[in-house]
């Protein structure tokens, strides 16, 4: 077994760029099929994307897709910034193993499957097929009042995410979906979002789950002072160490171990952009495996987006997390992947074109 | 038989309020899932209009969608409004039968199935399951000549709409999408837009499937000629009988035929926005019935919208009609009915709720 440090600086070495050929070629077959050039607009801009990770045209259609909910808890918690006690991370993993949460009636809907990890719920878990045991540790340390978790905390639960990934996509699983569980990490990720894009605190603190204004104002002075924390030069290890959640390492990771295998990853809300500005730093490339499901509420994730060069697939005021957005999303990137492939030409189907492009 | 002034007088007449008993419920069952109140967004208000258009709560998961696709042809191509030649929409209607076109390929990642029906196409259409042959006349009249249709054949066309709608209903169908078809019909959308909406030419014509400066702009002068003719006070029939198509009439059907017997309608982009308004001015009560599917490019769309009411579950740059848009984002309207009917609540889950609403 390679060291959590040899797995990541291992994973990180092989992400390649996209396939710029195979791109090139999906970009001429949408040429001809029977529509008009770009009437499908962003389906065809995601097909593209899509024929690029797999390197191949027409690419693959997504036959399996896991939803993976890394979940952890919050130390900051203590300083009354949700209204909702901690206990409700393990009551919700309990929810999301017996199929009643929103992410699992969004996911079999799409088609998937749900996994869970307890990367670092604070309450005890039992193992089964679908939640998995990887817990680093029971929950964050407080970070309004130092680091969150310590260096090499952050790095095993980076790597347990590469991890997640590899296994998954060993199980046959062709697309993974980012979802999270975690009372307080709308705290967390806030503090990632400001700390990686340099945004103010101001800009990128929202409302979470839905607390009132004096809480949205704790909570925005709890960011504001622990990114101050940072020096500016700060790695994304670090940047997670300090202020971030177990749950947004894991998910740094599973993006950097799906791009590592040329896998794609639907990205769900806020929690899931903090993560990926994390994989951002420790791969640019991988941000190119990603799709952003959907847009949140929270205005951290609109930030989030824009640093990460991504437009989602679908904006409707959601701000649930879970992997919700993503799962909703998904049926979306099916079909533009579906297009691609199956729609007839207008050689075969002998109509005459008028572009004038 | 009834006449079709009979059909369209009966049909408008059953058009009965959404259900409020039911919304109620909806949004009461809403607040008990485990989630933070509201965190689903629009999803939630969709079923709460899914549970008033049903009369039920929990309300009914759609099983059996039909996307109508109406294809017509239009006399105005003869000015230089588009760059497709008339024939091409014969040919879609062939691609459609075939199976090659992009609303086949979104229908069946949808689930559903695609009916087209030729309400008014130039050419020659054989019928058979998938093609049904209404077609009232071989395409519109030049309405920058004079009106597009008689108003006789607008009733017609509108009537014809009605019992399609009818017809799949009794066929098993539980949800209506509508798609469109004919060279040169974002011309009479415009027309029609500007005529419902009190909007400029200007402000409402657009590139269509992508025509040239010089092209948009003879497109608009047209849409400013056509709608001046127009008495401010042109009843619903009238106006599209002057400056609408065939397929916008048999759309208009399509609606309240399906309003009429409590069956929601999914609606697709420009075509459809210009149609709903024609079904607004019969019957302002069957638009509660209808789900805006997605916002296109074009910019008459956005002001249909705004005067229709509707929200668009999907906004990525699409500008194809067909039904593209509405089979594509009929997924989302899938998994929000299946939130409602399916989520665990706070007491099934025993977790307690932190709702600060």
């Amino acid at each position: 077994m390679p060291t959590p440090e040899d797995l990541l600086d291992q994973t990180v070495s092989v992400i390649e760029p996209l396939d710029a050929e195979a791109m090139r070629a999906a970009r001429e077959r949408q040429a001809g099929l029977t529509k008009p050039a770009g009437a499908l607009g962003v389906l065809e801009d995601l097909s593209v994307q899509w024929a690029g990770i797999h390197a191949a045209c027409p690419p693959p259609y997504p036959e399996e897709l896991a939803v993976v909910v890394f979940a952890g808890d919050h130390g900051v918690v203590a300083q009354g910034v949700t209204p909702w006690p901690q206990e409700v991370t393990t009551a919700m993993v309990e929810n999301f193993r017996a199929g009643g949460a929103a992410v699992n009636v969004l996911t079999a809907e799409a088609g998937g499957d749900v996994v869970v990890v307890d990367i670092g719920v604070a309450g005890d878990i039992k193992e089964d097929e679908v939640v998995w045991s990887r817990k680093v540790r029971r929950g964050t340390a407080d970070l309004s009042l130092g680091a969150a978790m310590t260096r090499d905390e952050a790095v095993l639960a980076i790597s347990a995410g590469v991890q997640v990934a590899l296994d998954l996509i060993d199980q046959g699983y062709d697309v993974l979906a980012t979802g999270d569980m975690g009372i307080g990490n709308t705290t967390a990720s806030a503090c990632l979002v400001a700390a990686l894009t340099g945004r103010s605190a101001a800009e990128v603190t929202g409302r979470g789950t839905g607390v009132d204004d004096a809480t949205l104002e704790l909570k925005t002075r709890i960011v504001e002072a622990a990114v101050g924390r940072l020096a500016s030069d700060t790695d994304g290890i670090a940047v997670v160490a300090e202020v971030g959640g177990l749950e947004h390492a894991g998910l740094a990771g599973l993006i950097l171990g799906a791009a590592s295998r040329r896998v794609p990853v639907v990205l769900d809300g806020l929690i899931a952009g903090a993560a990926a500005l994390v994989a951002q730093r420790l791969s640019a490339t991988s941000i190119d495996y990603c799709i952003a499901g959907h847009r949140s509420v929270e205005p951290g994730h609109r930030a989030a987006l824009e640093a990460l060069g991504l437009r989602p697939l679908i904006d409707l005021d959601l701000r649930l997390g879970e992997g919700s957005g993503a799962a909703l999303a998904f049926p979306i990137v099916r079909s533009a992947v579906a297009v691609l492939r199956d729609m007839a030409t207008f050689e075969s189907a002998q109509i005459e074109s008028g572009d004038q492009s």
